[in-house]
């Protein structure tokens, strides 16, 4: 049926894929079973998977494989395998959130991104690893990378398995900096798009305004061409709105008119990059030249991290006060405490705190309009740290998710460790597509070395 | 110039005057000199503006008049004088707010409303006096129709200013009661819409959940008119949203296509309704015989007189934090323990009672679609109360607002001390332009007799 099934699909990246399989070069059938495979050599390595059925993957893809030989393919995702995380339900997998307190859960629908995942013809491969209810604890995800590191939180296993060709495509969510920063660790491309795109119908809720959904694939037309299918106005999620999809993949090839320019911003919390990363970022800013310019925020940016935890604390300790009340020791502690702190925050600290994320976005807006194209800010501290007993800090992802940006994480560099180090672009809020623009307009700036 | 001088033009309705004024049988001129004409002679009786200059008042007209001389009329509301409470920012007036620690307060800017009023022709015929900072501390103001009892509140101004025909047109707000509750009291049309429906971009604010605007006049085609004009998105009212402006007026004044069924629904408040309350409500039903039914909602709705309450004091103790801060010996004791009790509002409390909204919603939604056009209720516990200390109780109005629903009061009866008693309908939320026809449907069965 095929010229190219002597070479290993699961290289592929989505978009490609996609044409393989319009043009009928290959099958999703076999797409899937190059995927199984590779979960097969790998996974007890990676443990990137909660739940895979290979039998149930192929039915799938053989049903979308037979709907496109009678000319009904249902869209731009046809045939494609896609990871999802744990804590996005799923009407015919189980949803356990990470929590033993959740297992045997199995939700009787599907999300509202799961629902438009499967409209758009993707294969939902399985559910992927998450931390304990999406927040610090980790589960048994290994970096692909490096094993004995971390592959960050709280989207582990979507990061994982991207990262280790086990999918060309994963779902993942971030409250804090969830996409990104595991995205960076295991070095593919991580995209939060801007609050309020994606429906959180359906997804573990920690927090109303702080959760958001973002994808990862191994190329920004690969992030572009997830995320564009599932951008869309959702009654059950308040958050998002009526309006046009935006071109993400069309405009995300295209070349920017004028070179842009970015604005370095280190951050108010710099002094926690490590010195490989400052070195690393020294080094990428000296070689774009006159292309980035520093930028440092005001004075009050610096507040942003603790009006952050204040707003996160206390929904989690609302939206999960079932699991605290009824089974608080199976919690870990690290959760435990945030509940108990997020118990004690009061109504008007809280709103003072959500009133901050808009004279923020005010300030930032300024910035965007003043002559920067995005910001360039590192993903992470540095590399993915040794050990598993914590994801990482989520520290250089905190202001732009509070803020609603969109983000996204390029594997640009590399620590002296052999790791990779992300580097992170983040632009106007709703100016997604443009963002996407720009991070493929920087990739060639430093792949043409 | 014209034949209609002879009349007093403030008994014209606001439809009406925009006819006459359309057809060039009056001058926006000579209305608004009959409507000052009418405050000259009653309001040192009724006291319903804190701030109106009569010259100011008339040059505006006569600069509408101009304009329309030009064939430049601006639209509906061109030459009609509307009094704005004095908690909405006027650039060419004070807003005060009710309260000595705003004493001399000038905005720069106005009201997202105050613009579209300006842009749609409205004359700004001055400001209204309204409660302490819109909560229960009453201010001048009294009932037109017996100055002895309480106008209501917080809009007790434009209520007032809207019975005794200083003004065709009025607009107020609603955080709990305060449109449909004066307007009740006073015998004229209130109207509340949608929540999210009008911006309330430089309006006091007391509680971005509940704040709402509405609008006050003496007949349902005329709170139409006003309120259509007020209809759409601002992007600096984050609840506001892109959408079509609905029809109104248009939709208003149509025929039901079938005799709509009411839900009397005595709510679980019933108890605070008196005996005049209950005897006129027994024979209004008994009237529109089987076009009514009751309807008792399911006991978990007597909570939301408590959630409102968290809800509203936590935000009062957040908005009024500088007042408190700064001055709180000036404030009301009332104001003040609302104030402390809100301070103390944990923020896990404060979010639940927040998420019961959509639950409630949920539940009068299926209500809906059951059967019912509208709920049919009282507007208030009975007609207003002697004395001028308190503006009477707003928990007829607190479920509706709570939700977010558009609600509508008519003053269909009379209690026996000759006080206008409201009639009030509640539709489903978005659904105002039939709301407002099923109202005009009512009032044709009660006047038919």
């Amino acid at each position: 049926m095929n010229a190219d099934t002597s070479m290993d699909l699961s290289l592929l990246g989505a978009a490609e894929a996609a044409s393989a399989l319009a043009e009928g070069r290959i099958s999703s059938e076999e797409l899937v079973a190059a995927c199984l495979e590779r979960i097969k050599i790998d996974e007890e390595r990676v443990q990137a998977w909660t739940y895979i059925d290979p039998e149930y993957a192929l039915s799938q893809a053989r049903a979308v494989d037979l709907m496109r030989r009678e000319g009904k393919a249902l869209g731009p995702l046809h045939g494609l395998p896609v990871g999802i995380k744990d804590i996005i339900d799923t009407e015919d997998m189980p949803t356990e959130d990470g929590t033993v307190l959740h297992t045997g859960r199995t939700p009787s629908e599907d999300a509202t991104l799961v629902s438009m995942l499967r409209a758009a013809g993707a294969i939902i491969m399985g559910k992927t690893v998450t931390t304990e209810l999406a927040t610090y604890s980790p589960g048994k995800t290994r970096n692909p990378i490096n094993p004995e590191h971390t592959p960050g939180g709280s989207s582990s296993g979507s990061a994982a398995a991207v990262a280790a060709r086990m999918v060309p495509l994963a779902i993942g969510t971030q409250t804090n900096g969830s996409v990104i920063r595991p995205a960076a660790y295991c070095g593919v491309v991580g995209y939060k798009p801007s609050f309020g795109l994606i429906s959180r119908h359906g997804v573990l809720k920690q927090s109303r305004p702080l959760d958001q959904i973002g994808v990862m694939a191994r190329s920004v037309e690969d992030v572009a061409l997830l995320a564009e299918q599932l951008i869309g106005y959702d009654e059950n999620d308040p958050d998002t709105r009526p309006r046009a999809r935006p071109k993400l993949r069309e405009i995300a090839m295209q070349e920017p008119p004028l070179p842009p320019t970015l604005a370095f911003v280190k951050s108010p919390i710099w002094k926690q990059a490590d010195a490989q990363c400052r070195d690393a970022f020294a080094e990428l800013t000296a070689h774009l030249g006159e292309r980035v310019e520093e930028f440092k925020l005001p004075d009050g940016f610096k507040n942003a991290w603790k009006w952050q935890q204040t707003i996160m604390e206390a929904d989690l300790a609302k939206n999960f006060e079932p699991e605290y009340q009824n089974g608080r020791d199976k919690l870990s502690e690290t959760l435990r405490s945030q509940i108990e702190r997020g118990r004690k925050v009061r109504a008007v600290d809280y709103n003072k705190a959500l009133d901050q994320i808009p004279a923020l976005n005010s300030a930032l807006n300024h910035l965007f309009e003043l002559r920067y194209e995005a910001i360039i800010t590192p993903a992470t501290a540095g590399t993915a740290p040794k050990g598993l007993e914590s994801t990482g800090s989520p520290a250089f992802c905190t202001l732009w998710t509070l803020c609603g940006l969109p983000a996204i994480t390029l594997p640009l560099m590399q620590g002296e460790d052999g790791l990779p180090l992300g580097v992170q672009l983040v632009g106007p809020r709703g100016s997604d597509a443009r963002l996407l623009r720009t991070a493929r307009w920087l990739l060639a700036q430093v792949q043409s070395d």
